[in-house]
């Protein structure tokens, strides 16, 4: 059994398509997406001097030496107002001060400006008792950035705060790298489709759902190929299209050891098996093939062992195919309510209950569990608990980090 | 000045109104939602009882006392497929065992499944070594959820694992709450809309866009009232307009102490002011009212003090308006490379660069800054170090938790 982080280095090694066609969109469409080119800006930002505050514009050099006891005074000249052409402005000389106003251009002469709490205003005229340094509270040109200078990164996922910046330097559209297109086939005799009725010894397909929902949550486009059957020939045939159409193929389910697991056989038809066997639980066997320089895997039909192997591998394959990095789960800290063992050598999820208890400090509690597919244990339960491969457990009453998978419940 | 944690506890007190309308969506469509009621399983699930390895089912009292040199012989009656009738299957008596895969139903009069790895198979036979306790390796009917148990409760945030939970109980559809509407309305007579051309002294509106891609990354519909010229009467009517067709209303820019603040007085026309001036930095002053029950937010026209803000406030305040709870922004620890200060009582929020060192180390670096506006902070920069009210910095070396706002940049 292949550990981790040796198969994702594996997968790393073998991916070898990526996904580079772009598509221009708006700037809040562009939220989530993954920037497609390198983004400069094409203008100084601010675009001029301009002041940080409400205050007054001067000299810095007139108040060198002034004091409570030596109080400067200047004249009032004007005043620069937010939104005032620059070339408008009165022009101060020594002596001379002018009203400003905050985000309004400095007026020309001027090099520094006076919070307006710091002054004594008279008829006419500003009194100083504070030393000014130059360019104090003046936000320069092009300081936010400068003409030419890169803003944002080809594979930066665009967030709220790159919109900002891209709409203060007046861009309103960016090219995007088209959302990464994945394939899904679920197998199992006994799955049938949401909507169907059941008949007895059926279930639900209940992880490509998730499975489709966790994509959409990373941007990517779903492309459902529905069941298969048993049927070696069928399965290949699916993957071969999923292939030809999507940048990635997810099989889950029939990946077990038993006598009818035709995934890896039809796997091993559609592409060239690196992986079968993942030192994880739940979750174990999975593994992937390649084929064409795409992953094709191979995951539980469980849709918590799914769940895990989607973080573990599916998740580094997306960010390989685009380019990008994703952030990490929110996780939180907190205080074991019990022992907890898992076997060495394997990675292991154990799904908890984060709770706060009477004063406020937060409880992991160890979900007891008999199958990878209790899918209660995500609503009942709202977080995993990673066991790394070289520790056999953690004692009760251990501070561990857990990945939160919903919040933390309040009061019990 | 009000401490946020005092802020959001009166913002909690006054928020009297609540989103309750409901639209059913498909399962799909819900991911991000809030569920608009609490939802109970139709079924059992399992259905029935069911394997879950490869392997015989058996009587578990036939294999008491088996052993090694003891081995217990067993005869194979039959086969139980995945998918399989219930009913179709061969009835189990004492010293026979059916042949069973993963998933299928577990036959009459078995009660205990044992691993296909675990015995010794003959012609017609098995041999069994080890002892198996009844329901060994059995799921049983109603053990992932019970008929009439809850699985969803009203006011979760749709998560991918919910949407498996619903698919395996057959449920294609969910009422969820419609999405909060919020109403932006950006002041300032030097800022232009996007798509415009910038005349010398005008810059473009970057916080509004901001804050709309904030708001959609939260589910929420913002509704654009557009950009208002600085007249309190217009300001007034703009935002009324707001509380009449949103259920909040964020007006920025425009709020800091000078002579032509206009936004409080126009704010105090449509609502009552309740906090103004926020132990917060960047991002004083900022304040909301309250109009119908419904929160009217001030924040800045600089867009990291902006954000800042939203993060305080304006989410606390869709929580309470939806009655849900928002997963915390992933957060990372790392050791801080320089010694940062910062005001008491104030709750600070520096932008720092966080990067991995040469020996994989994080490492968080406080950038300088002289701007609240200073929007490249969060390219160059990629996390938020939250410094509390009762501390007044950090030392060089400390280790600290940051908000990441990007993954962490790799080598440097």
């Amino acid at each position: 059994m292949t550990p981790i982080e040796d198969a994702v280095k594996i997968l790393g090694k073998h991916i070898s398509h990526r996904v580079e066609e772009v598509e221009e969109v708006s700037l809040i469409s562009a939220l989530g997406r993954v920037c497609g080119e390198d983004v400069y800006s094409p203008i100084d930002s601010p675009a001029y001097d301009r002041s940080a505050v409400d205050g007054y514009a001067l000299i810095a050099e007139d108040t060198f030496g002034a004091s409570s006891t030596n109080p400067i005074r200047l004249k009032v000249i004007g005043r620069a107002e937010t939104g005032a052409i620059p070339s408008d402005l009165p022009i101060v000389s020594r002596g001379e001060a002018a009203e400003i106003m905050t985000g309004a251009p400095i007026p020309p002469g001027a090099n520094a400006v006076i919070r307006v709490e710091h002054v004594r205003r008279m008829e006419g005229f500003i009194e100083v008792e504070d030393q000014v340094a130059p360019l104090q509270n003046v936000s320069r040109r092009g300081e936010d950035y400068r003409r030419g200078e890169i803003v944002l990164r080809k594979g930066w996922v665009i967030k709220p705060w790159h919109v900002g910046a891209l709409a203060s330097l007046g861009i309103g559209r960016l090219k995007v790298l088209r959302r990464i297109r994945v394939a899904l086939l679920s197998t199992g005799e006994e799955v049938v489709e949401l909507g169907s009725r059941l008949k007895p010894g059926q279930v639900y397909d209940s992880t490509k759902p998730m499975l489709m929902a966790l994509l959409s949550s990373y941007g990517a486009a779903p492309i459902d190929l529905g069941l298969a059957p048993d049927d070696p020939e069928i399965i290949a045939e699916k993957i071969s299209r999923g292939v030809e159409e999507a940048d990635m193929v997810i099989v889950s389910g029939g990946t077990s050891v038993g006598e009818r697991d035709l995934v890896p056989e039809a796997v091993s038809r559609a592409g060239r098996i690196v992986v079968h066997g993942l030192a994880i639980r739940p979750g174990k066997p999975i593994g992937f093939a390649i084929s064409s320089g795409k992953p094709i895997f191979m995951l539980s039909g469980f849709p918590v062992a799914a769940l895990v192997g989607f973080q573990a591998l599916v998740v580094p394959a997306i960010e390989r195919i685009l380019g990008c990095a994703f952030d990490p789960p929110p996780r939180v800290r907190g205080k074991l309510t019990r022992r907890i063992s898992s076997p060495p050598g394997i990675r292991t999820y154990v799904r908890v209950r984060i709770f706060k208890d009477e004063d406020g400090e937060v409880m992991i509690e160890p979900l007891r569990v008999t199958g990878s597919g209790i899918l209660s244990t995500l609503t009942r339960g709202n977080g995993l608990l990673i066991i790394p491969e070289d520790l056999e457990g953690y004692d009760e009453g251990s501070e561990v980090e857990v990945e939160l998978l919903s919040p933390i419940f309040e009061g019990g």
